[in-house]
């Protein structure tokens, strides 16, 4: 069978080794090239086996691959997305850069939070993958807030934590395992993390009228992110998980639980796992929501690829760890 | 010189333990006994160093301690609270059963949240000590609250995090390093937990009108905890830390940080490290307020020694790891 | 396409459901029932995703199944051993019972190391999989041994250290997280461990005039197993790493490294990865062998289906993660 | 009353924080300046509580601290020892520098392993303070080598395990908490790691004819060191801990453990645990000694705070955590 080639530009984090294993893994895709300017020439292990050898960005390619994965930094990314685009190439850009509510450079650019923009994304050019807490909170909060169940004007809590691949490959003593293990501490407090924008962008799409109040933690793990979220309601409701069950009916990566999720439930998996409850002793109506995924898989380099698969006409699932 | 002899009732958990370990390190007591029914005639090391060989609970010489520290089980402490004070001794209770908000058998009896109770707890007979998380929170939230700064009818809401000594010594599948390892999920979700009484009692005798959601999640580390908590205001604040330096003014266990408190920061130290930030991007007057503890010292044994230096007249801070 | 079904006794700990998640993730393969007395009719989540639902182990329709995995407590295994051939179906017992060295019953029972003893597996009705430590030791150790390059009555010193999922999913104190994180130790010393036997065994099998020294250690990880063996030789091999390319030439499993290996890179997979140097500074020659596996992969539950498919005629690698 | 003052080179890393926090809780000293280059200017918080903020090296005010300890890079260190005994203090060197087995340098050093040593570093205008790895091995090795009882001509397996602070504060990619969780691995093998010629040189001054082989492994943890040491015997011994209980009686920093040693009974402590059993199934007599530590206080810090108690004519316990 014929593979469709694929590069990866940056792939010498950890979102860019996972999506060079998840490629590899994939029945219809080939790596055609990965590139990495400081590890150029050097080859690395990928998770889950097998290695791959960087090329220098600059060397890359690009009109030999039919799509190309940008996991290069905030900033640079863009400029290589627009080369890669004349090339003739796809790309699925998991950078900041072209994410809603970050400027300009995003108009037309879908979203890609898979299951709220699927139809945009089938077919796209060029697709801004969200960022891993963003993917958290917004598929959790999504069918509360197309609904209309949030309490107008209220602010929703967000305390979200995630393990320190979210951080990246580079050498940074705050990361080190000796500063890390026993540990535990918020950071980008007071709404000043990066995802923000995204969060509020989509929020205010769907006509909400709410502010986010977002909080990240640094765990002493390496995967997962889990977001506590705390939800003021404009009424009680009878069914808790209703909401999540109407919109995503049949969506293979959204997993309703009936208990509260853990990280171990899908580190390596391309899932979210949601699960909703009231609360007792308080008088305003509210929930509290909760999602879990893994950072690298369904916050970055497994909704990458579903992302590629709608836009290369493929099976949406495929090469997905489910 | 003369030394206090005290006494520990249900000294094999891990609160236990480390009141055992701070009794021999403290220079003006003595323990002369420490119970242990499962492990009765067991003999185990404390944490920094030296070991301790357990009795019967029902073979402890109550009338040979002056005071008595009883970390028993919920349920059970209350009833030898009653005997060691039959006996003649002091008693500080660590268990929930005499805490404010959880009944009427709590009337009367001093909450060991020191800072807040001191002038109570001096000379006192019987001292209840406040659970981990609620030490956090409330120390955390006080000067707010005491300080009519809280916005009317609101809710705080807490995401807090402890490390699993919190969940005691008794072997539990879902304890087990494999499955608390890469790991973290909440517990106890939906105003749930325990310590919810006491939180809101608290709350409530400060005469603010509020109510508090508190979400526990279990962190893959031994120590610590870290409170998170948002608090809508009746105004900005100025001067954001102005209330707790007032509050806390030359308290020599509170730390009124200026970055956001790190777990390691206070494991193994009877600290509270407290910080506040406002939020950008939200139309709420809004605080971020952050506590953290070492859930066993600050939030267990170490406050419980605070408290008995206080009951018989010693210096507050002897004996404690500052 | 008709799949072959299987069923598994004792599949509630790590090593049973190690093997019913990769028994899903088959594609010849149907989980017909899946056993455990204390965790009776309750469902759990398999590593990797998915469920399973336990019936009690004398519920088992043992005639349901063409082979039967049995991951049952030692000493207990052998008599379900009997059971299930009785009923018609080929057996791998994970249990120490039938393994070589360890007594009379182990007489013509293969012994399941996959590597060295092919074939007489395919095609067997029972077979003794190897434990995990054994594995490592064994597969590392044996092409010194089998070519006669190990020094006549010398001793090989081996310390291992294994992440605790290797104890077993039993609640113990020793094995809580608090007690396990931060902290190393020994354990079995003095030759004392079960695995001794089996790795005695096979080395007397081989004909080598050797004694071993096993060593194992408990590591602040979940999974994996690498073991540092000592070997002193006949005389120094001009090319190190030839003995190991002979033996095992085409293997798919086995991976001689040109770097020391590490838990990371044979975590998830059924790989045992080897290597070993030569050693300065010593007047006998010596060679350092390293040998790393997933003790719950290719240490138990991925060496088990490697040798079920040999058994049912399939492809060996069916089903495993390379 | 009077405390001497004391300067600290090269303060920023691990070990140097360890001795500003210790030196900080000595009852007899103070510390005069704390160096950093990279860090110069900068305020850190040291493990224990408190902080300290650091001067450049070449602005250390050397001729104000009675004794220097310097904890700069090997290489760089003898430098610095020799322009601190310019300015008239007594020097601690924690680097490699002026041990003994490494060079001319060395001679007429003592080295620092206290139990070993103590004679000439009282009064020692110079000591060089052994590596964290040596002085578990030669602490847990001694009695046998000295007392004659190691066989002739044979090998010492030595597996050590080490806590990342091992390592050092230098951000290191493999050193990330990604990359060091759930892993192990062993690295320096085959005789290559920088401990070896000190271990080799105090093996050979006890007049042992002995090997030694030193494999050194990472350990998912932040602290602590444990030495598995096999140890051909010239003859069994009758009473296994004897030469050890002979040797080290009335020491207050070595404890001869009935149990294996294990992290967590050494970590934060300025104590080595030792531990030796017989072999069972094998023909040579050989005993298998333990000996654990904390790689940062009695593997570093700790010991030459002891060591300098010595050089001041202090109580050789002071400040030290027992």
């Amino acid at each position: 069978m014929h593979k469709i080639p694929i590069g990866v530009l940056g792939a010498s984090g950890y979102a860019g080794r996972e999506l060079c294993a998840l490629i590899r893994g994939h029945p219809g895709l080939d790596l055609a090239f990965a590139t990495a300017n400081a590890q150029s020439g050097t080859t690395v292990e990928l998770p889950y086996g097998g290695n791959v050898t960087f090329v220098a960005t600059e060397q890359a390619p690009l009109s030999a691959a039919a799509l190309v994965f940008s996991a290069l930094p905030h900033g640079t990314s863009s400029e290589w997305v627009s080369r890669a685009t004349e090339s003739g190439a796809r790309v699925v850009d998991l950078s900041n850069d072209l994410r809603i509510g970050n400027g300009p450079a995003a108009h037309g650019v879908p979203y890609g939070l898979t299951e709220v923009r699927r139809e945009q994304i089938r077919g796209a050019a060029v697709v801004a993958n969200p960022g891993c807490y963003a993917t958290a909170i917004l598929l959790g909060l999504f069918p509360l807030l197309k609904g209309g169940l949030v309490a107008a004007g209220s602010t929703i809590s967000i305390a979200a934590a995630s393990g320190v691949t979210g951080a990246g490959l580079t050498p940074r003593l705050d990361l080190l395992f000796g500063e890390v293990t026993e540990n535990f501490r918020a950071y980008g407090a007071g709404n000043t993390h990066r995802h923000l924008n995204e969060i509020r962008a989509l929020c205010a799409e769907t006509g909400a009228d709410v502010d986010v109040l977002f909080t990240p933690h640094l765990l002493p793990t390496a995967r997962g992110i889990l977001a506590t979220m705390t939800v003021p309601l404009t009424a009680p409701l009878a069914d808790v998980m209703q909401p999540w069950r109407q919109q995503y009916a049949d969506e293979p990566f959204i997993e309703l639980s009936d208990v509260l999720p853990e990280l171990r439930h899908v580190v390596r998996r391309n899932a979210v796992r949601i699960f909703a409850m009231p609360v007792a002793h308080i008088r305003t109506p509210t929930l509290i929501v909760f999602a879990a995924l893994d950072n690298l898989v369904k916050g970055a380099a497994g909704q990458a690829l579903q992302n590629a698969n709608l836009m290369l006409g493929l099976d949406e699932t495929a090469g997905l760890p489910a």
